[in-house]
């Protein structure tokens, strides 16, 4: 790349005048998107002045991170575009992120790592733009193994990818650049592809934590294909708050990508939250855990399990035996078809341009018929039916991101084995619709990290952000290969649960005649319980009972004798929220749901009355309870 | 068949005793399952003698109804299973049945229409075991298109299937015999499978009930695929209410097959019901209309479109391309290749021993590649996208079933093209998980039927069967061909929305502090409105309101003042029942959901207060409003 030109940007954009004179340390740089954040909050340099930094670090690329870094002629425009007045509206104000070269960046080539695939870009990919709009500035386009087809990041004719902590290891792939730029601080973040787990194993490799969000979640239009029905863009972060806020400004349905989803409401930035409750964290059986002869790695794994048991979570095992067998298929079956489609004009015509290792797995996708891809799809379908069962009866499934790591003389020599063994834990996840994010978990004796990986049905992306997070919290590991500590995560609001606890104290208890209204939409009765003392119930003349909370006694002035509250017996069941809006919206008057303090002295979801409930009621909270009342009836 | 034996199970189990004396006259019999269910209530017969009845009926089979017409000594064990005793319990107790012979029925020859495929079912499939236990009565297995490939019931060796109306008209297919034994009250009702049409088209052509529920909500398991990746059981009826009740009886997830889904508690039984509101019901645009010049078939759809804005309907056109680019994807791309995949061992050994149009057709399927497999699938996920738009836009989607019937000399002459022709408003159906229910919309000139089609998105059954029964009952045509009348339907309940009303009356209102909490869940503002007189409103101290209703003035003797009760003003906003109870779950006491009364004396959901709300509250009922409350406090 050319040489530096320290004139990036206009400075007079930047609010220079409001900066300190004092020049910036940049030893002192955090680069974290929160980093930033604060350094250009602090007026400790402007984005024009880390850009010019940033482009003069690294200028070797020992590691064969870039395909293309761009000149500072090239950033000049996105810095110039920024306005400071804008830092604390755009939420990747003058954040400088890596793009992986099958993405593309608006006027720049993309190779796909393969030199005569090459185009030049005319608009940025829908990501891509969308960052860009938020405020971050592309530095260039990342190496990766050609075609995306690959684990190790030693497929590229740009250089094998080197590690970003011992350069005689795999960078991981098929994201190498991406996520070794990440490691070494030249970027805040960098977006992956990941198909069989390229965005999760060089995560690993490189201490990062690699996002690949549920498929659909990020668009893929302006991105070259592997297996079109199975790609999505990940995002390499040096944070767990980091990826959350990539992802909140990266994500949102595209018609441009006919595999674009729409994002639900539950898996909204909103929902990234603190983790406060116990929760069920599901690990393989111990046979169906593999480390091919690593053992340290195994040591890693059983680490990260014994941090997540620390945190008070429940760990199960439980037998991924779909999963495994998913993971099977995708390099054995069709889809490997996938990828030749998406090169098929290229390899017809001249498929020495491709490696031989390429080559010879793109051309085996020529081979199979329609027939043997409904095969496939028949045996995928009959694990992903089975996996969806298992999936229920965890919160998140943690598993090694990685068997182990290889050396690149490994690698080059065995290039085929290896590579498969790296994907044991990865390669199912978009065959079985899952959303997963690796997260850090120690470093192996060569030096290179060790990851672990929580993973959840589709959409569950926020949920397993705020479980990572917890955990990389808790670990404190450094970021990336940069040296820099974890800083403690500022999380305003609790992760919200799917589900909720709702108090019911009439018709609606086990037994009772309204309790279908409950089972049908699969509630799950949890416990007797009570109210605190502070509660009254009443029989209405329509049947029903209103319990009423009086803590000062001023019901009794009204109606309906002189009861004194004290304590109601209830039963407490579990339904999911998205079943409770139909519960609610068929509760005739005066009832409602509201919440009641229960004698824990946490409030719950629950009947309410409205004050008018009690006219005309009859008083029962001596009997304690709705059931009491009615035994009494049936006496009577 | 054989000679008609009377001795049909244990008379002594059916509780003759109390039968009327009187023997039964066979001209009143009402086959439907709600007719059987009143005959056997009154006595009029056993399920023995309803057996030995059809058994007589129709011998020398005109129409090429059957495969296997089970003897009477084969039905005599499902006769004698059933206890008179259970008649009430029993959805289905005594209720004949036919069954496809791509359908196993335990101990009876399968053969598909291919006697070199025949084999004997070595027990019930999943639906069959089902409605068995329900207490229906298999009577036979029908014939068929040749392995279900075929929508015109002319591919058989069994002899072509003959229209119940006309007997130089096809059937239509491929479920041939299933429809025109129904439509001949044959059975109450049968089973037929659906990939293509083939449980809709020989309903519409037979004056029948086709319902082609979503897929997976019937199990496939021990039925022969045609495509497995869209195979449906259907289900022929002679009335809406009987397709609902075969459906409740026969649907449930099945481990046993691969594609089964669980049915959502949305569509599940209870929520079949009365239409009450006016709905949207979309049609497609004049120009993408095809009748190949039957123009009696075009009038009588546009009398269909006639009757549901007659029913106060709201009738748009709409832009059906992703449909009908979805329906040439079928037969044109590669899901041929299941057809293929299903038969192969047969079409390799001894491809002569099928018709030679399903030779042809099934033989086409071995030739695509998994790469033009995937092709054609992005193809079909580019028309799914935009489908799933364009089905946000109504609430049911009218079309014709079929454009036109033909005779069977027709078929023979230009098989393919008008096999084509027909599946013009069906085949789109299951590629793009749509749940659709053929009903009947009158006559042709030949005296065939005609029928039209509600659709909607995968898991809409019930929605669509309660439309459809509206329409039915509006247009009140007879019976299949066996002129009996439709009888009133008893329908208890309304049809369940899927969204709410809520009523909000302050920080929830536009422009409000909290409004995001019903934007971010996709709620709209429907209006501003208010409630009726009986209603007052306070600022609680922690600075949100109570919206309290007084109709007594029962709450002036305790506190806050002595405002009297008015309307208040609101607003409402339409919100997904799926998000309400997220809503209602963030909500702090003493404030919750419950009804309110606006001023069209209707109940709404809406923001209600517990009793204790208006301790230390300042009325403000005399403002009118939320709105006229934060004013003034903005001013003082």
């Amino acid at each position: 790349m050319s040489a530096v030109n320290v004139n990036i940007g206009k400075e007079s954009d930047f609010g220079k005048e409001s900066m300190s004179e004092k020049a910036f340390d940049w030893q002192q740089l955090d680069i974290t998107i929160a980093g930033l954040q604060r350094h250009y909050k602090q007026g400790d340099f402007t984005p024009s002045e880390l850009v010019a930094f940033l482009c003069q670090q690294d200028q070797e690329d020992v590691n064969n991170i870039w395909i293309e870094r761009l000149s500072p002629e090239q950033l000049a425009p996105y810095v110039s575009a920024l306005n400071l007045r804008e830092a604390e509206s755009l939420p990747l104000f003058g954040v400088p992120f890596a793009v992986k070269d099958n993405i593309d960046l608006g006027g720049i080539d993309t190779t796909a790592a393969c030199e005569a695939f090459r185009y030049t870009a005319a608009k940025d990919a829908t990501v891509v733009a969308r960052l860009i709009a938020a405020g971050a500035i592309p530095m260039g386009k990342t190496n990766m193994d050609q075609f995306a087809t690959g684990l190790v990041g030693a497929r590229s004719p740009w250089g094998e990818g080197k590690n970003a902590f011992n350069s005689e290891y795999i960078s991981g792939g098929s994201s190498s650049g991406s996520a070794v730029a990440t490691a070494k601080g030249l970027v805040s973040f960098a977006l992956g592809t990941d198909t069989a787990g390229s965005g999760r194993v060089p995560a690993a490799f490189n201490n990062l934590i690699g996002l690949k969000p549920s498929r659909g979640l990020l668009s893929c239009e302006g991105v070259v294909p592997a297996c079109k029905s199975l790609d999505c863009v990940s995002v390499f972060a040096l944070t767990v708050d980091d990826a959350n806020t990539v992802l909140a400004a990266a994500e949102g349905f595209d018609e441009g990508d006919c595999y674009s989803r729409a994002n639900p409401f539950d898996n909204s930035a909103r929902s990234y939250g603190a983790i406060t409750e116990p929760q069920t964290v599901a690990i393989p059986l111990p046979e169906q855990l593999a480390f091919f002869g690593d053992e340290q790695a195994e040591q890693l794994f059983h680490q990260a399990v014994g941090q997540f048991k620390a945190l008070g979570h429940q760990v199960i095992e439980v037998d991924v035996e779909p999963l495994l067998t998913a993971a099977k298929l995708l390099y054995e079956g069709p889809w490997v078809a996938e990828r030749y489609l998406a090169t098929e004009a290229l390899f017809e015509q001249s498929p020495e341009a491709m490696l031989p290792v390429i080559q010879t797995i793109i051309g085996g996708g020529s081979k199979p018929t329609a027939a043997d891809g409904f095969k496939a799809m028949y045996k995928l379908q009959a694990c992903r039916q089975r996996a969806d069962t298992l999936i229920k009866s965890f919160d998140a499934l943690l598993m090694p991101t990685a068997p182990t790591c290889y050396t690149i003389e490994q690698v080059n020599q065995d290039p085929i084995t290896l590579n498969s063994q790296i994907g044991t834990y990865t390669n199912f996840v978009n065959l079985l619709d899952m959303a997963a994010i690796a997260v850090p978990a120690g470093f192996l004796p060569s030096g290179v990290g060790f990851g672990v990986t929580l993973l959840g049905p589709a959409f569950s992306d926020r949920y397993l952000l705020s479980l990572a997070n917890q955990y990389c919290q808790q670990v404190k590991l450094p970021l990336g290969a940069t040296g820099c500590a974890l800083a403690d995560s500022q999380l305003k609001q609790s992760v919200a649960s799917d589900t909720v606890e709702l108090v019911v104290c009439g018709a609606h208890l086990t037994g009772m005649p309204l309790n279908w209204q409950l089972t049908e939409r699969g509630a799950i009765k949890l416990r007797e319980d009570k109210t605190s003392d502070n509660y009254r119930l009443f029989a209405m003349s329509d049947g029903r009972p209103a319990l009423v909370r009086d803590e000062s006694g001023a019901i009794s002035r009204m109606d309906a004798g002189e009861g004194e509250s004290q304590s109601i017996l209830v039963e407490v069941w579990q339904i999911a929220k998205s079943e409770l809006g139909s519960f609610v919206a068929a509760i005739p008057a005066p009832l409602g749901i509201g919440k009641v303090e229960l004698a824990d002295g946490g409030w719950y979801t629950s009947f309410i009355a409205e004050s008018r409930a009690i006219n005309g009621a009859k008083e029962i909270t001596q009997l304690g309870g709705w059931r009491a009342y009615q035994s009494e009836l049936a006496v009577s």
